[in-house]
């Protein structure tokens, strides 16, 4: 890793981005062909957090967070702090001081593999957060990493300026070039989606709306009423 | 695992089972002889979710929820989906459509050994549901399981029908045939929670409410003065 | 271990104890030179819980609560329960009885490796409570162990009378000989917080005003815009 | 539970048992529709073990192998004890003492869902045992539980008498009513599967041998060369 | 995602990757500027097991190993297997028929995120395998994946003919057009090691030879001798 | 922490830690009342590791291995060094060229929180090694730390000079002023092992050599015939 800041990189679109927040993750992933979550383990530091942004990625080292602050002067109003390591670490890389400079610049919210603190006072700012702990461990401010390269979260490669959405399901990344045909298709399926709820609704089963009975007939799933299960279960 | 839904098992009586959820979890687990428990890996998906149902049973392939659509139109008022999977799956098995069509047909409430996703859609219409892991990861509808078989989780074996009970404490089950006798247990066994808990709300200790200071004495252990124990301590 | 409760430790004062808990975890732990943390595994029950006060320290055995009964007796107002096993136990070592027994004889809060259940009873009492888990498993009464002796959590060492605080961001200890001096500097860290916060709201950058534009030059940082970092970041 | 120590209950055939053995977890898992293995986190305490025998069931409390001295007098020869307990326990439930007893009465091998101690003597006899856990931690002897009752782990149910087979590869459970006929099927299958491992041998793809072109033509999977596939993936 | 096979990507020169896997992964890593480790989940499958090679990417949907063999039939001699899935996966991706088939094919060694299967033969025929998990799951063949498109795993990006690295220290993957200087750099690094390996043996202190000593007095590490330590440490 | 190397401690002696060392970590575990183990998350790094020293203690910043240099020279023969951090880390503290100069020094053996690496190297070399992780992440040295002030670990504390004991069954610290009196108590439970194990491998059973049979009459273990055992059980 070369250690270095990279500035100005080109961001996604704003009023993209701010139409995949609406759709919001579980939708997005969808459109996006089942892609770009960055794993279960990312869990919003107060229930309800919802944001969405343009990735200004930042690589520290293990307990220190030297880069983040380095990271702030880089961002612009509509980023979302896109943060990680090169190597495990659980401590509290980011807390009130850190949260309430990133907000006096516009920042949406930050994301981060590490642990955060300052919870309480996190919350109450409303400032939206996500990180796989919560621990008030400090850290230091004396290794190298880089700002706005690309990094790789549970298996999601986050390049500087892609789109990132974030809300209670977690977080999802959608490449920069490929963010204005998500949102197009994110559109369409939140339209079925609200179809769909309505007529689940209303009783309909999707077994019906998904042509699922043929699905199960091939498989060979077949139905058997309980009085008649045991003899052809046999003894268990 | 021979691809079946079985239908219309029978199921625990209504009235019992809700009794055993006006209980709670963790009186209905002592009402049983401490049995039942599901794993601690199981939490609600929002604080304050409460569920007493009939199990309806449903065993999926990893990452592919066919087998919860199948499991929808077996559905009586009064049903819990309780679903795990053949193979360990984190994916978000279940989301807005599916709690939307589960509470139309009266189910009160889901239990699943993966993933959930729509969380804030799901805490907004206050429908129960637990879980191992939130998580955006869509499935498939191409592997076939069963519905209503006996399936087995946290080394509890849940059978259809059976009673199921949920609260902030995690999940119990409790077989069918043992549910009235679990439940006039527990009746008597929370009369006596509510006289320990005003006793101990008085000052009353737990040593001499439960006969406690015989069990110490015979264990041998002893009372030391905090001033005298450095000495018999040792040099630690 | 030697099976022994010792009786009235020296504990740290109330007042020095009290000004911990107003500064919270974080700003205690700064203050203690990054020392005292208790683990990220330690989770508040409900979420804005925060208690200070000094530590009663209780072993028992794995799923095992008897030694919790006998602390109870030796608990004054102003201590806070920290309870570890001898080997790990996930099991729900308190609950509503216990805590309600508790808070009658003034204690702060309860600590514990262990699960604690009656998640919804606790909440609703707004009783303090940090745990590993959440289990209604229930436990003996049969194991002896040891009240007020040092136990070792997460590879920090509470002794009896040391003050704990705790909050959204986890727990912290410190030694009873040191917790007016922690307590005198965290006054003085907390003040600088509230300046850096004031100023970081202002949009002043952490790089000024911790001098961290020479460490990033040291180290070799360097800045790059992005539209000159192809060519020299090679193919990839 | 109700403490019980069940007594000969009817067991899988003995040949039958041992042509499972013969034929390893994974042919077995495959023959019997991918069901019945117990959880990838059962390890065998040394390399190369492998072991089949008829379940001997034991249900211990938390920290007490107290039903494993009652089951071991149930234990016939061509049994394999199967070992979990009513809340999770790391401890060291079984060492050198019982798998020396157990050994003496003809047990094949021992599958538990805790700890294990004296790995170098259990390795040096070459007693076959699956452990989740390592750990020298003793246990108790005081806490009820059951023999030769059904138990549950990882998912699966094993009953007294099933044919249980265990290798490197992890942990697998047959129902006894179903051994014999998933030992046919096996003995099918192991034949295949020599034929395609030497057909993969002398560089057969298992495209072909699987017929599974169609497939990735049907799923959309289109065959791009390297140097062409820069202009069609866009700027990343 | 697209469902793409690409074929015949530009791969790491021979030589160097040769001369990678002699250095092993410690030393290269370093070489690398501490970068390129894929995570300590990743273990082999047999102790000993050390391989080098060029990356053959492959992405399988979670329980399936279709794009497996899809990734068989653009094996060339001297490739190395990288495999992982769209959503996390314990299953046995590949076992005895795959890997004989990779053999056959001079494919060097596989590297997965997911499960394997048949251990004991793996081992029998020293064919280097490294997974997170070892299971006798078994695999469907029915979701589109893709073949030689970049993945990331533990946060390292792997592409296509990069050099990848595995040995009982883990895996490292190093970018092709960074190769062969990381590999000239790994070779004087490895020189610096025997000496400093000899001297060490010799008896020399780290102390001396990284002129450490300045660095303890920097950071105000003071030393004390035990017998003067407890005055100056208080009471605890 | 206070940044210091305490010099020259008092260490457990020399005989006894051999002779506990003989007794192994199983049987020291039980003489000492079931007490000092480290967790079983610490494995060693080759199968048949044993070792017994005195500990000399090092606590670490994460990602640094600064003070374990000060620690070598602080080493005597005869010494064990026990390695921690103030943070959480998996980092390859030590390899090849830390453990020569061990092993130059007649240090017996390592035991770590954190990762090794050069596992093939210390495997060949047959120096013990117990640790969390195995990695070939590098560390830095920067951070200052502490050599010979007590650590604790998995609820353990080790003071400077305490006897440690590690084989094959994890890790355990018995203080010294104990050592004597557990080593002499760990020599009679072994001739008492060793009778035990003669007599169950002749057939006797643990029910009668330990008088279990009335523990298990007393909490009401009832016998039961397969047979008879299906109507007494209810339709489960």
């Amino acid at each position: 890793m070369k250690p270095v800041v990279i500035m100005d990189p080109p961001r996604a679109d704003a009023a993209v981005v701010a139409e995949l927040g609406e759709l919001g993750v579980a939708t997005v992933h969808e459109a996006a062909g089942k892609t770009g979550l960055l794993g279960t383990f990312l869990r919003p530091a107060w229930t309800g957090a919802r944001a969405a942004g343009t990735a200004l990625t930042v690589l520290c080292g293990p307990g220190d967070n030297l880069m983040l602050h380095a990271a702030i002067e880089q961002a612009r109003p509509g980023d979302l702090l896109v943060v990680t390591t090169t190597s495990p670490s659980s401590d509290g890389f980011a807390g009130e001081l850190i949260t309430t400079g990133l907000a006096a610049r516009g920042v949406r919210g930050l994301v981060t593999t590490t642990g955060v603190r300052d919870v309480a006072a996190i919350t109450e700012a409303r400032f939206p957060v996500w990180s796989q702990f919560v621990s008030a461990q400090g850290t230091l401010k004396a290794i190298a990493g880089a700002v706005n390269m690309p990094v790789s979260i549970g298996g999601t490669v986050i390049a500087p300026g892609d789109a990132v959405v974030a809300d209670d399901d977690g977080v999802v990344c959608i490449p920069r070039a490929q963010a204005a045909q998500v949102a197009a298709d994110g559109r369409r399926r939140a339209q079925h989606e609200d179809e769909a709820r309505d007529a689940f609704a209303r009783g309909e089963l999707g077994l019906d709306r998904y042509q699922l009975r043929a699905v199960l007939e091939r498989l060979g799933v077949t139905y058997v009423r309980a009085e008649q299960s045991r003899p052809a279960g046999g003894e268990r």
